[in-house]
């Protein structure tokens, strides 16, 4: 599935602003299709809360572009984009909660527990977690049943204790703390990585990728991954709260260690940049279909919030 | 898949004790070998000592023995055994916190968020959440990508808000309010029946269960759920803190609608009863395969604890 155009030529004409204009507001139509309002009245409006809070829709949008880029037409890889955002959901939703982060604001909005109180929003959690699993399963179509099992056994590696919920628990036990590049990168590996890595792999699934081809995905999507949280630690530094959307300057604050503080900030934008460049030269052989996941790419670091 | 051997001379027969005496070790062991101690070592151990705490293993059990009812061998829907248990277990983290029933000791243990802080009760519950998918999805061998898929479409549905977190929503916003049988029916049959019922139907759908053998299934799965829970309601009242392992009286402290305190102690019972007998005669067709899954309904109703 290589292509021998020239790949640079065709990256620089790719337009993403239409790529992202045509795709947000798809994804956002199928995340509200997706939970409806329903009997219990307040656990779907709480989830449908925090899900629909907006925000860049980055990782089912990546997921999307993955499958693209391994040739599949991106509506099998829907149901999973979709299943990829609820989980990032409960996780911001849990992540806020006062025994955790405590923070009052996401999104520019009032956190979920502040609307809805501490049981909701830990019940809202856990109903977006168990659905995402059950809209995979559910609504998948067109995809043989071991594909979906495959990416319904990724996204929930990618969520657990070997994922997402252990770089939490690293990063909990390291405030205060002075940690070295290597935990760090461990918390950012799991806490954020994991789900990059979920969303880009299960988009490929869905495509039928080869074990080389999801081989690829997988380190481009850990290099933009750890970008990522690299940029994500210098706007906490450098963005007002206005360009957030959320409290600034929350990780000094909390004394939590951030690679900006590690390294300086000129060189975490070089190394976030060298990161993106690697991610980007993994993609070379997939050619001209993989022009949104190599635009992603550079988005992740040119972004302001 | 029905037998024409007398039930009732076999079931009589049926030795329960010693079903349970072999079942309930292997159900640990296999718990026990699901989640290893590995970093980070909070989490992992904030996971296993729920999930280790002991307890009835019921819904295991109840799944092994649906399997075993329509001819399959049960280790097949051993993984989805487990997985029905850390769900469970899940539930039981997330339920006993501060902001939602706040209880301090469970099976006669502190609780996990007394132990381990609330923050990684709350991401232990997460991580056993996202395990028990992940476990099916990996762990299940010689059954179909179809079945298994089913499974766990049918368990996320079970914990989801059509499932447990709806009933444990409706449970939340019943609390000091009149409620009518209807509602409080409404908390059980999601809060608990839910789970009762993935328990049996997964166990069905590994062993290649027929439609119509689910559905039965799940019609007794639903009346046992029910007794389990009146019953449930009945111990609240009658029996000590002792034979419980958990704080006695709660219902009643924290005004909470049971069964008891709208028909009554004796009324109550003759209901549970009535619904075990129903669940049995719904399994009769099923022959001697459903010993276990017959005697399992009576051992509900006869427990005192």
């Amino acid at each position: 599935m290589t292509s021998t155009q020239d790949l640079n030529t065709s990256t620089t004409a790719f337009d993403l602003a239409a790529y992202l204009a045509d795709r947000q507001p798809r994804v956002e139509a199928a995340l509200d299709a997706a939970i409806r309002p329903a009997y219990p009245d307040t656990i779907y409006a709480a989830m449908r809360y925090s899900l629909l809070a907006g925000g860049k829709r980055l990782r089912p949008i990546l997921c999307l572009a993955s499958c693209e880029a391994i040739g599949g037409n991106p509506d099998l890889a829907m149901p999973v984009a979709c299943a990829v955002e609820m989980v990032h959901t409960m996780s911001l939703i849990h992540d806020d909660l006062p025994a955790m982060d405590n923070d009052d604001y996401r999104r520019g909005k009032l956190t979920n527990h502040k609307v809805y109180g501490e049981d909701i929003a830990i019940l809202a959690g856990d109903g977006l977690l168990a659905y995402a699993f059950e809209y995979i399963a559910v609504h998948t179509k067109g995809v043989s049943a071991d594909r979906v099992l495959r990416a319904v056994a990724h996204l929930a590696r990618a969520v657990g204790a070997d994922g997402l919920v252990g770089g939490q628990v690293v990063d909990l036990e390291s405030e205060g703390k002075d940690i070295t590049v290597e935990t760090l990168t461990y918390i950012h590996n799991h806490k954020t990585g994991a789900l990059f890595e979920s969303s880009v792999v299960c988009g490929a699934i869905m495509a039928g990728a080869t074990e080389p081809e999801i081989e690829k995905l997988t380190k481009f999507a850990n290099n933009i991954g750890l970008a990522f949280q690299i940029i994500d630690d210098i706007l906490d530094i450098t963005a007002t709260q206005a360009e957030l959307g959320k409290t600034a300057g929350k990780d000094l604050e909390a004394q939590k260690a951030t690679y900006p503080k590690l390294w300086g900030l000129a060189e975490s934008k070089r190394q976030a940049d060298k990161l993106v460049a690697e991610a980007k030269s993994i993609l070379a052989e997939f050619g001209d279909r993989s022009q949104p996941l190599q635009a992603l790419a550079d988005y992740i670091t040119d972004r302001k919030n």
